[in-house]
């Protein structure tokens, strides 16, 4: 095509590191990206795109560990304090945060969906001069939420993606479609917006992230393994309380069937088709020493190579909960809290993008290949596109990095963004052909 | 009436030794006193009574902890071979080896019943001079077998008592019916005959047992209190089994399935109403070492001070015998093996049966209280007499013995044979008033 | 002695009542009695008492369920802002909050010990105007804490009698010690008494409720059985965490450790000498989802019918938490919060003071007999006087309650307190003969 | 240097598969190979070899899974009777039926081991003439022994190669070492040659199966991966019985003891270094319903894809078993079984041992890769060979199979012995060049 997705990169690092500094200052955690998604909105809006959000993106049934409808409301309320366009609050209202941007091209072609998220995470950021956005004053003002995997600086080269992809769309065929998703921390969002149908019409998919493990800037990985689906799941236990001295036979102990659920869940047989997790991270149970506890609640996660492999450890958690319940003669209920399938890159489009991104050569090393280890629910996207005959895949992009994810320290070398820009454009512009 | 039962009693002494040592000799376990119980029918047919039996006097549906056909089968030939009536035999087949003789009094009257027991222990009897029965000839002959809880002195008490009876009819009234029970070790018995409603027309109901704790002839205690409540249950586990280590998940264990049922059993929270007990008495589970265990057992037993704390156990027991299936995902199947209710005697009856004790004379000392502190089913007779609005008692006659209960040396004074013979017919006549 | 104790009691119905007010509307929790201890000591110094306070009464390594100094430091400001003698208050500091008035009478003669406690219950208290104390104006100032089980009626019945036995005791022969008791409720203060040694030149011993199961004004119960043994205990346990999907095998997991611990306290084996409990009341475990669960915590109280029962509950249950750390390799510390004996009040001064209100004519009912079915802290002190030869009885002094005790809206008839003034009174003067 | 190991061979065929039937008539469990251990030192003594066995190649105290004296002593007498040499049974006494032969070769050079096992398996072999060792004459006289697995096969090799290569021994540098080792079921007997030392002067070393995964004659696997290291282990727990409805708290119950730890044991958490496995397969406790119970044992397995793995379960399933016997007050007596070290095989060796194959022509294909996926105690001497500097490696060789190993109709083709003679002769001159 002769473009050069560089050079038009470069053109935008300053608005770029703008809007990445923007977001860092106005965090917003997951399912509350109610000034994040706006600006999102705003901006693809201004750029030309169809823009849809709120309900038209979001299955509500589908959304996974949402706040309470009062903490919602305040945050919504931060927002609009913090600047959101009312128009786009109201429209997201619910938590329904998620806003997709659609392009169509020059000419007819493939559909390429390229996947931003943009929630921040629950951790109160360093506020002390070492900490370069405290320093240069564009840390948190939203105590308690902190930018500290990264995903300002995807939101940020989504939009500048989506300006650059506007701007040469007269030489493109096909349709660009732009997801930007809430919720990803905990592995909440992508899953309603995945139900929804969001990326049924998608050919190619690309999701990204900015460091993990390609630690340097520079640094590529297209080749990724190890992506664990997860469960997240809380089960909440009632019983019947009763005088623990005068009448222990009345209640049902709700505590003793949790402790039951807990230890036969970690017992749990081994697979012999991959590694499995699970994980009892919380319980808590019972009011006071001398009464027969009538409530419990275990947080649990359950992890697999495989989908399949998670599914079998989902399914004998669900199971063992029942049952632990059953056996204490107590009631529980157990919610999704979280989720992410298992992935694989689809090679051909891995190759594509590893010689565009040759082609571009700002990346000193592209890796052979690089192991995720990790949970990341842009897997619910690529198994959908995939299960509809697209391909997927899912890169990680180098950049040096002050500290490690979630850390409270949590800085990346922003040179990250342009070459995250570069190659993002670049990529997309290389599916869109006839 | 003037009736010297004690004259009468003696009488029959040298008669009632014989048939004592005759059954002593010749033991059979629970639901195979065959030979027993032919014996009886023969015995109580001569003495005029009306004699019902097997199927007559036992519901087969409410029998626990039969042997197998092939063992049933074995000791019925058994008893042919030692002498038994054929007839009886027959009619006593699938180990249905109750027996009930009806005596119908010259005037109209309450209807008395009087239980005797009749089954042996699974015990291998002491082979030695220095224990009396072998000595003299009459220990136990079918190996494996012997009357190590006294019910041989229980039967021959129960044939005296009925031909006095018989021989003093009418100067009675009412309807006497003697309730000849088998398989009362493990208590087994008793539910089939009284489900089959053999005591619903019973006013007055007397059980007994010699020894016990009334350990020295002479004494009588009908003050009894503390009859254990009891279900004695197996739960067999079916799993799948898998090799261990090639496909841990292609099992269903049902190990663990027992070994979670067994420790939450012990942990039904204790009742404030009254003490109760649960043992986990057997778990066997697996076939192998490097194999999934697909199989197991568990044998138990509940006990409570009343039946309805007993049936609180039983009740928690099942829900939690289940639950422990489900958790594993493995098949239960619970079985009742045995089973006594709670009991109160009825102090009138008690009162009453007291003055005809002293009335003979016979007694060197009658127990202000007596606990007994373990369980029996003639409970269940009990239990249903009252239900239906009749007295019931058990009562305990003092007999000297050589070793515990249940010991492979254990033997009586026979001495007690006679008063309990006395004390019986002289009680039973007390209550054949109009 | 020809004294009218009652018109003495009824000469203070006005002061006590006042006082009782005073105290309920500033109610002082366990171990933080710092101006109700203060006014008690007050008040005995100004009868002409000798006064022992703090070190000199509480033993610091027996108290149980001491609040933290922070706590303790911010309620003796509070005691001091509400009046209380900064001079007590020193005294008084590390929460040691007792308080004990000793005079010696006119003549030589046994030492009679009166034990009253002082403190509140962590409660909110009604504030509306169906409420009595909230309507008259005495309800609580200082909120989350509320006099619902009527120590407030207890100590200002001790500073009654105190009054009364001063201005009697040149007609009355021995020493008076009256012990004023802090944190009787989690049954934590009365160890750290007992074991200082405050009871053991005690010969007769009286401790008092009002309330309780005599709930009718006029209502007196001396024969009182069913106290509980009881100790009161958190375990907490301290593994490591560790990422649960990167690593489980790094962790030590203290959740499974409190899982394990609760479960299997739950099943120590029943006792054959008498009724048991146990309860796992509380279990707070773990930090995250995704976190393998690092700290555990377990509030657990045993309880039994005798102080050996109890004792076996407790001697099980230290093993068990001890095994169940070493089950998942984690760190476990054991605290006692809380603690009663079990006790038997001595017949023979059980009569007495049956005698003693008989002739006040008083009581409109002397209960034959009352299950008490919880637990009391003046059980220690009564098993200390008794092991050295003393004689000790609980006693209940009927009141019209309001609701029940502990409950927000708790209130009883003051009538009550002159009844038990002249009770208390008239029985001490009748133990104090030579 | 010429030889040619395939004409060497096959001359000895008619031997080798004569020997190989004798081996599988009388077959000999675990560490009861007398007669087969007998034959073997004879022939090796008859061929020139310094012979050593019983107490100088076996270590009594790493010597696992032993069967009780009388058994020992039942089977060498059977041994006797069928033709064993009483020297060398005097020699095994106590089961150490291992045997080595050494030759010294015409010059200096590198120690040779090779390495085959001699037991049979606890099968009943099938007797029906479409099981071809029935037809003909050669199945197991020893009813409950058979050579199901091929070891007859192994010993028949071991002895051919040992004649082939001291025909040659003029030709080669170095030492032989014949290493014939019991007791490889239950991955018993090499742990106690291996721990005597038996391997520390070996520089090259190769253990051999027939069959396995080389399921057709004329296959060959050097490249073997997935040998899973494993610990067969016993514990028994011991406590203290009671009357489980007269005093339940006198017990210490085993059968909870080990329930508890069977339970935790499944609990053990995954390890991220790779796949591990836990399986308790048998469980047997109690005596009776009524009897609290006072003895259990637990018979489990441990597994790892490396030696440190399975060291981890092995370490926390240690401290869990002791902690499940802490938990309810009772004894723990843990046995080690059995076990196999996780090994890999020397790629330098493998592919000389490839060449010397190829170089033969006799092989229709050499496997690229085979995955074990089973446990093999040859792994014992591999990684003491290696930590000691030494060469090993562990290879199968092709036989086509009547039905799969450990089955009662196990057979293998006879044709695979003298591919196997010429293979292993062959290989180890190969490697015994100065």
């Amino acid at each position: 095509m002769g473009i050069n997705f560089v050079a038009l990169a470069e053109k935008l690092t300053e608005k770029t590191i703008a809007r990445r500094r923007d977001f860092h200052k106005y965090p917003e955690s997951a399912w509350t990206e109610f000034r994040t998604a706006a600006i999102v909105a705003d901006t693809l809006s201004a750029l030309g795109y169809q823009v849809f959000a709120g309900d038209e993106v979001i299955d509500a049934q589908a959304m996974m560990g949402v706040p309470a409808a009062a903490e919602l409301e305040r945050h919504a309320k931060r927002a609009l304090a913090q600047g959101a366009n009312p128009q786009w609050v109201d429209k997201l209202q619910g938590g329904k945060t998620g806003v997709i941007g659609v392009l169509t091209c020059a000419k007819p072609g493939p559909t390429v969906g390229l996947r931003f998220d943009m929630d921040a995470n629950d951790v109160v950021e360093a506020e002390d001069v070492s900490h370069r956005p405290f320093k240069e004053g564009f840390a948190s003002v939203n105590r308690g939420a902190a930018h500290a995997c990264g995903h300002d600086g995807h939101t940020a080269v989504g939009l500048a993606v989506a300006e650059i992809l506007a701007s040469v769309k007269e030489q493109l065929s096909g349709t660009i479609k732009l997801i930007f998703q809430p919720a990803e921390e905990g592995v909440r969002g992508a899953r309603a917006m995945s139900v929804k149908g969001v990326v049924d019409d998608v050919d190619y998919f690309l999701g990204l992230h900015l460091g993990f493990n390609t630690k340097q800037t520079g640094q590529l990985a297209c080749r990724i393994e190890g992506f664990l689906a997860t469960t997240k799941l809380d089960a909440i236990f009632t019983g019947v309380p009763a005088h623990a001295g005068a009448a222990p036979e009345a209640g049902r102990n709700a505590l003793l069937a949790a402790a039951a659920a807990a230890l036969n869940l970690h017992a749990i047989a081994r697979h012999s088709q991959g590694p499995t997790r699970i994980n009892v991270g919380q319980l808590e149970a019972g009011t006071g020493r001398n009464v027969l506890p009538a409530n419990a609640i275990i947080k649990l996660e359950t992890r697999g190579t495989t989908s399949a492999l998670n599914e079998y450890m989902f399914t004998e958690s669900q199971r063992i909960i029942k049952a632990a319940a059953d056996m204490y003669g107590v009631q529980v209920e157990t919610r999704e809290m979280g989720g992410a399938a298992g992935a694989e890159n689809d090679l051909c489009l891995v190759e594509r993008v590893e010689k565009v991104a040759e082609g571009l050569g700002i990346f000193k090393e592209i890796m052979p290949s690089c192991y995720f280890g990790a949970s990341e629910d842009c897997t619910y996207f690529m198994e959908r596109v995939q299960q509809r005959g697209g391909k997927a895949a899912y890169i990680m992009i180098g950049a040096a990095l002050a500290a490690g994810h979630h850390d409270s320290r949590f800085d990346f070398d922003e040179a990250a963004l342009t070459e995250a820009v570069a190659l993002v454009s670049a990529a997309a512009a290389d599916l869109l052909q006839a």
